[in-house]
């Protein structure tokens, strides 16, 4: 969607709070972009309008830029605004950069001019100004882009003639632009004042302004130098007698940037924020926080009407997607990967692709954990036994840790109210993967349930997925057929598989085609959703992925025992050979389960009365 | 489905109640045909396991079982068994009935010899006796019918060795035949005795008992005679006596035959009764309830699982049909006639089949009121105003008279809650059309909104349909928006049309292609079934049904102010001219409003407060 029609939808109402976008740039290693993603991914629950991705001018990397601008809009369902650079471009790269958005959904460009050849000689390529690179976009593409531009609110540091970058301004503006990012700036009053005559000479596309935290002071001052900009002398008062005390800065300097962007809100002239995040999330959270924006902006969600329970991608070629299985619920990179050569997604019933063809696990068997060794090693140690592999589960539980292997995402509060089953699950050697409770008829626009158009009503059943040793899966459906026969009907669906079968061990769910919608919702106008379900033909494709990323785990730990120059002390490599067996165990000794409870009306949690006396 | 199987899963626990069947026989005249369906379609809710259509052996009539036999499994959605006589029966005749019975979903034959000739002449034909129509059967479509036959428990009219037609009978098993039905008998000792002689002999199949009801004493003498049947003393001693008052014998009966069905259930050797119903309703009735049959059976929905908030197909052209607008919900005859050239129902889907070519109209319009000119003025007279109109109206809802011009079904339990409501509307000129109350998920076996899966739960959208004056839309719209403003979303939705358009005329769904889902379900390990939905396509195909509804009417009523034989007052043919044009005049200053309250939790009449005003 266009940065554009988000702005005017978010303040068609012109006391909605402010908006505001966040800006990255393209890491320069691969762990980098790795952590970034999953920076990116926490910071979307932030609820940005959009974000941008800066360009990578050529260098190794060069298409990492175009790279990433998909995987933000695919995987993670960001709405990104790529920058793209013409002067020293060739058009052919320009052109591939801007075909590679159109095909990732992404449909904002910041169109900059680039910065001259460093040595001071003439620029090359076919494009001089940025309003050549516009006219070329609005040429190939018509309207499908929405193009922003920058702009210097303190002048420009080639040009010394205010009236002439306002006139450059306004070009760039009837050449086709939509919106104007500024430089970063710490006078107010001025930015105010010159945003005045920007309004005054007939620029009246909305004006971005640029914001970047104070996180440090000297990193402060040689930005402020660098891009040539005044630091006002309150900055310089409240900032210098604190400068080596980089805690205080940060506080010191998130109050000055919060009372910046108070008045530029208070002005009227400005309505968003735009963050140079310097890929931290830190200063920029705070600073939201004390503008009190994140709260503000929680409650609204601009596109709830296409929302889904879990993260709707933007790419164009997953407009249909309706439906997924719940066993991808916290793994979206490699759910899309292996998704993605689906012609056709299931458009509202799963049924449509039947037996789909996920993608082969081994094209990305490397990634399949996305993290490199060293990190594998350094998020989860390496666990000896169930006892501490339970342990490292019920951290993530707790979001003492960020992710597992299995999981990409943060637990949310949803699981608050089975946190404390989970919990003694795993401390008596059951290791939950995925699990959602009950939620029967919550306004779709929960703050923590809700999703879809609002004024709905959304539906869950409860779900449990699980290892768990093969001794105990007789006892297990022992108990599981109590309950069902005690119910005269089997209210708990159970399927179960190992990493040796290609099909399921036990189910007592008799038919293969059988697709149990797990979380559904009711809405206005609308025919039911039911965008998560429960079926074997894709449980089977998730089991295998699953314990592949324990063999993959289990080999990182093998590894590390025979890394003698990383590990010189024995003991330690030792430890990591046992880890590395302990991990491979599982592959041969654990089952893996998924429940279904259908009773999703009663507020029942039977799920965990089956592992009583097991 | 056969009625082996049904038989097989109604009584796999020996302790269910005893189930029964219905006999209809192929009725003389057009009229008389529409009101047998119009009858089974009201027995159908007293739960048979199937029904029987006598075979029409030759004359004018000669297709009309098959023609019943598709109607009863297609549209009224009745497990039917064909009756097939093949002495003196033409092989093309034969296989003609067999294959409509197949392209009708029928899957159920009661093969029989047929009389002799009256003459005493030898009889014609390829067969013989039934046994070699049941092998002609077999051979011709495998095990895909299940055979029925007959049976006579106190011997043959022609074979007095009892012996030979015990063999006769074990040969017809033997040939593979599925089940009996016997002829009609009193003696019910003789009947268990001779069921044993039967299970001795090795006839295994099940044995269904033929049950006549008694309903006059002639009657009841004249079949026992003309069968060769005996009649125990007791029934004489007490039906003697009261032979001259039908009402009496009729009670009399009732208890005799129930006194004989229950010594049959007692015997454990029978647990099906089949009732000759003669075409009639009141003695088999009363006799199922009498033995309290009707209400343990309506209990038990031996194909709940396929089951639909609307009366499913049997014909297995339509099996993956699991959408109907709520438009036809009380026309079923036409919305099956004017869908059965659709390759493909909507399968969980209604967006599958979008645009749908429902049937011209042109087609049916002879029958577009499933009744004769004259039995139209008999059931609705000659509404004279509006008044008359919403007095009928209201009749119908009040269960006083059994259909409308456009509704085939009677009024059931489901309208109670807006029964009051529904009424006030049309005692201030409001005609309601189609309605159903909000439902938030009522167990899916409740006996008034229950259906699909057990263990389940169905939800309801309010529905209300209407004409209304055009006078009165502006209104009726500035209500409805008043309301939607008050809740700060479309809690209401609504779609007006009139006769005149080919369009919506008016309505708040500004996307062509929403479908607003108003019943749907949610079961154990299945997706959300979403069986009725309101959609503007369709709408607009329903208003040409529903206009040209009234524009037969009033021709009818138009006619008959001509008919100076039938009508020779002339003040009556000055009302029936009077009443057509008053009739003729909906069509032209009435619109077709359909309204939906998407608020399904709040139990809120709101839809019946648009009217108060205006």
């Amino acid at each position: 969607m266009k940065v554009s029609d988000k702005l005017l939808a978010a303040h068609r109402d012109p006391s909605s709070p402010a908006t505001f976008s966040f800006e990255f740039f393209t890491p320069k290693t691969t762990q980098g972009v790795q952590n970034l993603y999953d920076r990116m991914d926490r910071m979307y629950n932030l609820n940005p309008l959009f974000i941008d991705i800066t360009w990578n001018a050529g260098g190794n990397l060069s298409n990492l830029t175009s790279e990433m601008v998909n995987i933000t809009s695919t995987v993670l369902g960001l709405e990104t605004c790529m920058h793209l650079t013409c002067t020293n471009m060739p058009l052919k790269l320009i052109d591939d950069a801007l075909q590679n958005a159109y095909n990732s959904g992404c449909q904002n460009i910041l169109a900059l001019r680039g910065d001259p050849p460093l040595d001071g000689s003439e620029s090359t390529g076919d494009f001089k100004y940025a309003k050549d690179l516009i006219n070329h976009i609005r040429s190939k593409f018509g309207d499908y882009f929405c193009i922003g531009i920058a702009a210097y609110p303190e002048g420009h540091p080639e040009e010394p003639d205010n009236l002439k970058t306002l006139e450059y301004l306004k070009q760039k503006q009837d050449a086709g632009a939509d919106f104007i990012v500024t430089q970063l700036f710490y006078d107010v009053d001025n930015f105010i004042n010159w945003a005045k005559q920007c309004k005054d000479y007939g620029i009246n596309i909305p004006i971005i302004p640029g914001i970047m935290p104070i996180s440090n002071y000297n990193a402060f001052i040689r930005r402020a130098k660098w891009n040539g900009v005044k630091i006002p002398q309150n900055f310089i008062d409240r900032l210098d007698p604190i400068k080596d005390d980089d805690s205080k800065v940060r506080d010191e300097g998130c109050l000055l940037m919060a009372e910046l962007c108070q008045k530029l809100i208070d002005s009227k002239l400005i309505n968003h924020l735009h963050f140079y995040t310097m890929n931290l999330e830190k200063s920029t959270t705070m600073l939201l926080d004390k503008l009190n924006l994140v709260s503000l902006n929680s409650k609204m969600n601009y596109e709830l009407e296409n929302s889904k329970p879990w993260r709707k991608s933007l790419n164009p070629s997953r407009e249909s997607e309706n439906v997924r299985p719940i066993f991808w619920k916290n793994r979206k990179f490699s759910y899309i990967q292996r998704t993605n050569n689906w012609d056709e997604f299931p458009n509202g019933r799963w049924g449509d692709s039947k037996s789909p063809a996920f993608g082969s696990l081994d094209m990305f068997e490397h990634e399949i954990i996305r993290h490199s060794p060293t990190k594998i090693l350094q998020l989860w140690d390496k666990p000896l036994n169930i006892n501490d592999l339970g342990k490292l589960i019920i951290n993530y539980i707790n979001n003492k840790i960020n992710c597992l292997p299995w999981s990409d995402t943060q637990v949310t509060t949803e699981i608050n109210s089975i946190k404390a089953n989970l919990i003694k699950l795993n401390e008596n050697g059951i290791l939950t993967i995925n699990s959602q409770p009950k939620i029967n008829g919550v306004k779709s626009n929960d703050p923590i349930f809700g999703w879809g158009p609002s004024n709905g009503y959304v539906y869950q059943k409860q779900y449990l997925e699980f290892l768990i040793p093969k001794s105990k899966i007789d006892n297990l459906i022992n108990n599981i057929n109590e309950i069902n026969e005690l119910n005269n009907y089997d209210i708990l669906n159970y399927i179960i598989t190992d990493s040796k079968t290609t099909t399921i061990l036990k189910s007592n769910i008799t038919d293969q085609s059988d697709v149990n919608a797990v979380t559904w919702g009711c809405f206005p106008g609308k025919e039911v959703a039911q965008p998560t379900i429960v079926e074997k033909v894709s449980f089977l494709a998730w089991k295998d992925e699953l314990y592949l990323i324990l063999k993959k785990w289990s080999n990182v730990l093998l590894n590390s025992s025979n890394d003698l120059t990383n590990q010189p002390d024995e003991s330690d490599r030792i430890n990591d050979l046992k880890s590395s067996k302990f991990i491979k165990s599982l592959i041969d000794d654990y089952v893996l389960v998924n429940l279904v409870d259908n009773d999703y009306v009663n507020q029942d949690d039977r799920i965990f009365t089956l592992f009583d006396n097991i």
